[in-house]
């Protein structure tokens, strides 16, 4: 397997972990805000060497989910309190799920922080899914007018997408992560021991947001996936490794080229206008992970360009052939239970999508696997055809 | 009087003013972030031009508070409605005073921006004092993750201070200004026509800030006050803008030299440490403006500077007469109704400001008049020694 950045090798503390493997170190590049992501086994005990801070003296903050509060939380809590000479290490515990996300929640972290004595030179510990992350990100970003603070991604999906890039934010009525900030953090640990403990469904949903990688620009990298997704849905440890160091490292690159999302960095949306106006209907029940929503929307942005003679039909199977065969959906109407939407209801969805701008109908189609590309030049009746159909299609 | 920067003549749009002066203009050099301040009179009504922006097709939104919804607000609104092809204006109008920049209005205004469908080409005009610019600059900071936003100060302390230097945010239980964002203006317009209907008193609030600026560094700037100090507090126009001018300029270099606080820019906190512990004991309820907590932590920094033998005290009488001079408060016991707080409890207010960092004393004190330093070097005991002093002055 190739490892084309700096990787390095680290002395374990830990001897507890089954499968260990030697951890990889990503830099992202951003001048005075670069970070290093760590992807390996045993790096949550690790994570006082981990974290490029002199840790002594300062107050220290986790916060995590109700299903992670006893494992990871627990871990991390205890490697700060026995290995930092931290002032203090307190602990947060939100429920789990996409309706931590909200504005009272920011309100409360903030508070959380202020009466347990924040100053310039606290650090915030997010450990937890895509929800812990945005929402603590943001909650580091704003407190005393931003802190450092460390991503510690919990599953597959945010080890290889949400954890890097910088973005945070909350959910608003009018729709996701509209109220955020841009706030790189400190240092990202991707411990790939946590993935072991993952339900199946939510590695496939992370799987997704793998796949798309290989959809924008690497088709060799899809090639990969192809001999490899099973395992990497299975959790293996140096498959997923391989995944997500390859799928950090490709969002670090176009991240690291434009950090403001000016225009390459929009390329990391493909499946994901699709997918938020899908997710919005399905009312974040639960019925619908974001991966999913992210996989039904590449499978309809390939559908779309095969339409429009972007795409041979040939590659656009492949793709949906591919999602499928992980288990993940690849039409409207193959979500259970049944969404209650029309094709017009999620066209209104897709233009409150923050991507679109001003009327501007801003779509990621493709040329083929591997080859994504922004464009203006589709209409929403285009979109709604693509959707209607889609709506129509049963497993 | 000298300009020493850019000073533009500017064509005047509007002929409704009494006492036209000549436009001028501050670069506030921060790289790709750089703003102008325009200082003039007749301003609002030429916003459209002011901005760097064609504003055509964009959605606008202003936030002003009662006091001004009808003076410049609704002259803001008139000129964006009349001036620009804007694809819409809206306007939110909050409740003056501090209590505003709350939490929940944090949430109201991104809430409201959203309804009305801004994108990442809106720009929000935060037209009143600190509050408005203070709360209307963080919720652009995140809404979409930040938009543009333009700063119309109307207040004589938000002109000289809180409009410059891309600090934002909102108070919280714990304190003032705790969650927040750094984000820098578009541009700000200063339009000294607002002046003339301010109170005497809310001034007199705002001339302390513009004190501030001779005794950190300038102490001809503090001789030009001694003499036409009178006139800035009667609201005239070239006095005015000669101090309004001078202040923004010297932020305006310390903030380009130190955006994010980490040194040089600690020295405009001058009086604040304590003004801050001050305010807080106030409850904010209207007893004392933030400028008279200010003018209070001037006096005291001052005292506290010719008790530990940095600073003559001819130099801290002259400056606690000329205060007093122009209808400022120079102790604790001078508020009225008095407050009732202890010097113990000032201290503790003070150890929960965040200027004060891991039990660090970090104070800004004097050599003299334009001569200010930042110190470690002070004990809580010689604070609090202080504060116990000036309690038991009553004016």
């Amino acid at each position: 397997m190739p490892f084309s950045l700096n990787v390095s090798n680290v002395m374990k503390k830990s001897e507890t972990i089954s499968t260990p493997t030697k951890t990889r170190t990503l830099n992202v590049d951003l001048g005075d805000r670069s970070y290093d992501i760590s992807i390996g086994t045993g790096l949550i005990d690790d994570v006082v060497r981990l974290v490029p801070r002199d840790l002594t003296g300062r107050r220290l903050f986790i916060l995590t989910d109700k299903n992670l509060e006893k494992r990871a939380g627990a871990q991390i809590y205890k490697a700060l309190q026995d290995g930092s000479s931290a002032e203090s290490v307190e602990m947060l515990t939100l429920p789990a799920g996409e309706a931590t996300k909200s504005m009272a929640n920011f309100e409360r972290v903030t508070a959380w922080m202020l009466e347990h004595g924040v100053d310039r030179h606290s650090i915030l510990f997010a450990v937890g899914g895509g929800v812990i992350g945005d929402l603590g990100g943001f909650a580091a970003a704003s407190v005393m007018r931003g802190i450092d603070f460390v991503q510690v991604p919990t599953s597959l999906l945010a080890q290889v997408d949400s954890s890097v890039g910088g973005k945070t934010g909350i959910n608003m009525p009018q729709g996701k992560n509209l109220v955020g900030a841009f706030h790189q953090p400190l240092c990202v640990i991707c411990d790939l021991d946590v993935l072991k403990t993952l339900p199946p469904r939510e590695l496939r949903a992370g799987y997704a947001e793998i796949v798309k990688y290989g959809l924008i620009n690497d088709v060799e990298f899809f090639e990969w996936l192809e001999a490899n997704g099973d395992k990497v849905c299975a959790a293996d440890t140096e498959s997923c490794a391989y995944a997500v160091e390859t799928s950090c490292r490709k969002k670090a690159d176009i991240v690291a080229a434009d950090e403001r999302e000016r225009g390459l960095r929009a390329l990391l949306n493909l499946g994901h206008t699709f997918g938020h106006a899908i997710e919005a209907a399905a009312k974040y029940d639960g019925r619908l992970l974001h991966g999913e929503a992210v996989a039904i929307g590449m499978a309809l942005a390939f559908r779309m360009s095969q339409d429009m003679y972007f795409c041979k039909p040939e590659e656009a199977d492949r793709v949906v052939k591919h999602l499928a065969a992980h288990g993940l959906p690849t039409d409207i109407g193959m979500i259970k239970p049944r969404l209650k939407v029309t094709a017009d209801e999620l066209v209104a969805n897709m233009t409150k999508d923050k991507k679109i701008e001003k009327g501007k109908n801003t779509f990621i189609l493709v040329h083929g696997i591997g080859q994504a590309f922004l464009t203006s030049d589709v209409s929403l009746e285009d979109a709604r055809a693509i959707m209607m159909d889609s709506l129509n299609v049963r497993a």
